[in-house]
């Protein structure tokens, strides 16, 4: 039978395509312990340190709510208040610290590769919440489950990602994980942004098939239509960027033109790439996310920590 | 039967007599369950998203306090961690999210009106901990309760407040809720920092009588005597304020010449208004407020959750 | 029968023989409940404040995971977000506020005896962790339990003390319980930094017996080898610092030298005086030194609270 073979959660290359299959079954067995009030109690007497060495309010409150609707506690970390931890062996010896304080940690740093270097000096779980311009892994995960989740399947769909995929992280990780799955993506983004030749190169023989384009009309042909920010700061010209900006802007009648139920996804927060005038679409699933994001959080923790459900 | 209409905690105006009689009337009985054991479980399983985009940490730690006297748990952030908050526009998107992570908010945010625009975007239940110079609900509901508790009762009792009329919004909203009572207000403050007409204007036809003076010596006929504190930025000229500070401070040798059982509040923290020498006196009723204070936001949690008790 | 008779733990002065030996034996006792899983719920239904006027994050979360080990509720707060809190007598407000808030308080303050002047203001029981160049007591008690777990006993063994003895609260906290016990101390530091005076005078007739030196090989001959940093600001001269600072260094072959049982403390955390490549050697047990500190707190905060176990 299979056992999940994983005490941290680190990075989304982590995982195979049974790993990813067990995680999204086991989402859906949760949502609705969740939802029957049977999640309450699974983590009884455990606790989660959660240690943001930089502020990410919405992932720090969505791991804690997880932990705390697993019955479970938490004790909480915000800033760097431990001295000198920017440096791996310091971040060692804390860990060690923490170690003696909690049965499993989830850890948010800005320098990439602090989650391995968390996880190797501990024998308890670590989950990475985000390291850097590294990973994170539970981001693309809930993602993979909203698809999962409103599509209803992972096979023979088309996912148009929308903006900045040349730096975008929540991409990045996204599309690792999709290409373990028969979907069409449709890569949606200005020339100056378009997603590396090291992603792309890694899809090849995958089950993934993509295209790339620099129109955003082809959004009105995908099941899905994720949704990121341009940045400012990438572009020297302003002038270019305020034009980019305007041109790959998703709004209310863009989706009206699209598929009648394609799903519209963004990671959050947003700025202007996507318009308040699409909330109250039944296409918007965005929030969603959110609620998603909590319940695959709950499994990670179960799972890292040997729980059954 | 009465049945509590609120979702949410707003804004002192929501609130008939029925309603702050019944409120009162719980508090009674939720003080009965504390002491005893017993309502703790009252909110097993359910979690509180404390957002204090500003800090207030009297307020933050009563209402914390609160949910987990009754065995619910708290997830919690303080300051603008949240990207460009200030607009109302993004405090839609942050309440939508956390929506996602708990099932009631309290929210403290600077800017007047916020807590309508957290309230509007959600389904759960929004408690307003304090909006800039708008309302602060739950301050006047424990004022109020104070007042019952210390006198038995909240007809035919005189109450005189001293101090910053004009700008004093702890007072603001407790008149607002006195007025239903058959209480007598003596308003004594220097002339600059008299009631504001408005406020006055709404008190006509109520159940409550009102006075004006600057002679702090009215104290010495009140049952009730509420003290705030003057601020010196009010004043460009610093003479003023220091003659002022000296006039309207009440101390021990006040009290003493006032009536034997008058009950002295203020809703903390003081600085020089209200003399240290008073602390001993059977009539220092202010640390009881903090006491009365979580027992309030012990009902209201309850009350907006559809808890019964 | 012996019964234990502090309210609060605010110096290490305060314990007789009798207490010690008494919470050392309960530590005993409550490593059994932590480790069989029946600690928890042993404070159910209880409120611990951690006021961290201060920030202090290992202690913090060390206080905190001891309270939610056992099964109890924390309301934590960090930084001086109460107002003007630096004077004692404010600090008497705000600790009476808590009392409406909580069952008991743990509290770090940068000045010196604020501890003391909190536990006067309120009945409910208060723990310092830490006030200024003051007193640490449930560090001194981690590291006395450290040394009983390790060695056995704390009868007949040699115990060294390298460092800066002169300004190191920690090893003056320790060396203060350490009194009532027949050990032998090597203090072992350079001329500049050894243990004041006043500190000497009060071994005199104590069960403890101590020599000094400035060699750093005398570790050789101890049982026990406690490390602690030398700090760069004591030393004017940074040539001076920087020979001290590589004179007093303990590594691996230092360690390797020494009795093959010796164990090594470090109160953490540690810079350059204490070297990664003894993290290895079955000697080191600094890491076990913060487990054991959530131990002694869930003991302490047990004791205080009146629950036995």
């Amino acid at each position: 039978m299979y056992q999940f073979p994983h005490k941290n959660i680190l990075d989304t290359d982590q995982f195979t395509k049974q790993d990813l299959d067990f995680i999204l079954e086991k989402t859906n067995i949760m949502k609705e312990l969740l939802h029957s009030g049977k999640s309450f109690g699974l983590l009884h007497g455990k606790l989660l340190a959660s240690l943001f060495f930089e502020a990410s309010t919405r992932t720090r409150l969505s791991f804690e709510s997880a932990m705390e609707r697993l019955g479970g506690r938490v004790i909480s970390t915000v800033g760097f208040q431990f001295s000198s931890i920017s440096k791996g062996e310091t971040l060692y010896d804390t860990m060690k610290m923490v170690e003696a304080y909690a049965d499993i940690a989830v850890i948010r740093h800005p320098v990439e590769g602090s989650s391995r270097i968390a996880a190797g000096a501990v024998k308890m779980p670590v989950i990475n919440a985000g390291d850097g311009a590294g990973q994170h892994p539970t981001q693309a995960l809930l993602d993979l489950y909203t698809i999962l989740s409103e599509k209803g399947t992972l096979e023979n769909i088309t996912i148009g990602f929308v903006g900045d995929l040349k730096y975008g992280r929540t991409i990045h990780s996204l599309i690792k994980a999709l290409k373990f799955y028969k979907v069409h993506v449709v890569l949606i983004s200005p020339e100056e942004l378009k997603l590396p030749d090291d992603y792309k190169k890694n899809l090849l023989g995958s089950a993934l098939s993509f295209e790339e384009t620099t129109d955003i009309k082809k959004i009105w042909d995908c099941d899905v239509i994720y949704v990121t920010r341009i940045q400012e700061e990438r572009f020297p010209d302003h002038k270019e960027y305020d034009r980019l900006k305007e041109t790959y802007k998703v709004n209310k009648e863009l989706i009206l033109a699209s598929k009648k139920n394609t799903t519209v996804l963004h990671p959050l927060p947003r700025v202007t790439e996507l318009s308040t005038d699409v909330d109250d679409l039944p296409n918007a699933a965005y929030f969603k996310q959110a609620e998603y994001g909590v319940i695959v959080r709950m499994v990670l923790l179960c799972l890292c920590l040997g729980k059954e459900f």
